[in-house]
């Protein structure tokens, strides 16, 4: 892997991890970004406990994608969340970004287990239908491997409940907090942060109105067509 | 149109979306504002999916009054909002600015499809009224032309329900947000502060009192009046 | 009156709205602050209006303590709230300054219609006892003088329910915002952001506990003396 | 004890004290670090009610861990709430910090009179369990010493229910608001913010889901195990 590309990689990683900061998202050090090449097999990862304003470029920790080991030279330990993130790169091909945060409002959701129903259009333009549940992890599963298990079940859950990871770009982990991904860790952070907005929209819609429905699917398919797939018309051209 | 005419339209326009992001009312790039000069049949309005901070004056993109396209020479894609934008003003000519966002209280009380009481005077400064909430739209109107049948709706739900744009000046929409109007783009921005305030201070008082009651009439008269017609008293005299 | 005194009242008053807006209690044009010099008969208030970031110390008003009416000389309107606080002042001279917002919680309780139960030391340190609610006045009373009856209802309600205002230095007013008062502008300030805090602390505490209790007596004498009186040991030694 | 000791303890517990400012846990003057030197026998405290913006390293109090009397040449009078540092520094070696605040969501709490439940992963990484809700004292006990004896309260709360410190660095008290603790004034700190975020969450949580469940005692394990013990993964290598 060429130097200039090891830099560009640790630094989109580093500037993903600033912008979950600068973005509200992250208290104390709750919350880590990712980034993976999957051509070069290289996944690079906020290290472990290091507080943000002390966090570097060169201080990104390169694993691998296939062994989710730390690549030789690295020194720092990499976010403990790490088993994590690599287990989805190597499930979810399409991905190539991943921000976990405790952010408030998707995080009380996470602990309240309940998942994100779609209750406008501003959810509707980034996630199709509610935003998923994982169940927790059983004992056995937290005591065999509690990291990686989560990456697992959080394939799984996709898996069976027949939603696409490119259309749904987050979950939701009861007991937990959330994790978001999309096609680079700037994509993924984004993702984060509508995330948190919909969760906090969403609370406050149930204490306005206790019945409040769901957005009709004609809305639905609407607003998440004007901005994905081939006849999305927000934005500019391309 | 004079080139200072246009640049001065085009730098109102950017001051207001400007105004709404120091306001706290967009997050990421959810939120448009817009101007007419009714006289020479031009709208100005912010190009669709630009980051605030990469938004300048010379972005602002003109469009015809008449027909909602660009004018010859615009290079940038209006707004995907523009439809609503061009019809309210065509069918109101007393307005002269538009502001819309998913600010969180006033798209909470949006999603929960319920207009916002009017409960003290705060609300009643600004808005004569309820801030009324339009229906949503059918799976017709959306596949037909969606953003210009939410400004069809908008105006049909005012004229039916007799409410008078200069007295009420702003709406929520089922399922998705706010819509605010003045005399400029910054009276628009005012307003959708305001908007989103009554929206919050609504919530609040109806968590401390579910059976807290509307405004008497008498104070929502007396407080309407003090700021707005010809015996108002608030402010410098013009 | 001399020049000094002047300038230094209006720098008083000055500093007093700065620090409301400063403090995140007040949105848009919101709020005013007013302080009174008993001996020479004169009270300095915001003008009407007038934007914050527009203010400079010598807008402020000076208008007369016995007639309310703008001191020779002066051309800017003074607020529109100057009948309420010139009334404060005459009836009640122990007082010095006065700090009027729409600051979001305590404007929320006024709006539901209910008192601040005191539900803990932070509320007991500053208010001995529930921070009041004033009625709404009557049609007949807006028509008649509606900023001046508010002033009048205002003692009357003090007067009525035997509350000292130097041991409760605020109130909430039904449909509308709070009053807040102290020896000075800046002391009014001062209990305008405990007052906005207790509220919000109020709600918290019932969403919490619907079946809160309020502060037990004991509890409530202890806080309030270990600031006022003859025994107080908070702070530095005067 | 050397000038330089003295610097630096005062220096420490000056940085506590502007950081739980600085994460926004303080309002107005309400709040206070302290940090201990076991060795010395002496604690380091914020001065009673003085201005976060006009305090100095050189205004913090020393005061004797025996007798919590200033030491001799100590001019400015410590926090009214010295006592009940004083006596957890006696009563617990094993803490070198504390953080006492008014801060709002853990405050509600107090006031509420209800213990916060652990609802998540967040909780769990810092505190094992429940934050625990000490009883409100008893009018005999306020009379004879009332900042003692909200010490000695602490202390009896954790012997009782059998809580060790070191695992549960923070308890609310019943009408009034939160203590923290730690090794050192910056760990307390950190406490204090975590305490307040849980706080948060937990009322969120509760909002979402009124019949939310507590955190599964397999989840709790392993994540205050993750960061604590001699098994702990998180962070860097010490």
């Amino acid at each position: 892997m060429s130097d200039s590309a090891i830099m560009q990689l640790k630094q989109d990683v580093y500037d993903a991890n600033m912008a979950l900061v600068q973005s509200g998202l992250v208290v104390l050090t709750w919350g880590n970004a990712s980034a993976v090449d999957h051509e070069r097999g290289v996944v690079a990862i906020k290290p472990s406990g290091v507080a943000y304003d002390a966090l570097m470029p060169e201080n990104i920790v390169l694993v691998s994608l296939e062994t989710g080991e730390p690549l030789p030279g690295e020194t720092m330990r990499p976010s403990s969340d790490t088993p994590t993130h690599v287990h989805l790169y190597q499930q979810w091909p399409q991905i190539g970004g991943i921000a976990h945060t405790h952010s408030r409002y998707a995080t009380s959701w996470a602990q309240a287990c309940r998942e994100i129903p779609c209750y406008g259009t501003t959810h509707a333009d980034t996630f199709y239908g509610s935003v998923p549940l994982a169940r927790p992890l059983t004992p056995e599963e937290i005591d065999a491997a509690y990291e990686l298990n989560t990456g697992v079940l959080i394939v799984e859950h996709f898996r069976e409940n027949d939603l696409d990871p490119s259309h749904v770009p987050g979950v939701i982990l009861s007991f937990h907090a959330p994790f978001a991904w999309g096609k680079t860790a700037a994509k993924a952070v984004e993702h984060a942060i509508v995330l948190e907005e919909v969760a906090r929209l969403a609370l406050m819609t149930e204490q306005i109105n206790a019945q409040a429905e769901t957005t009709p699917q004609s809305i639905l398919d609407k607003h998440f067509r004007r901005k994905h797939g081939e006849n999305a018309y927000y934005g500019q051209p391309k």
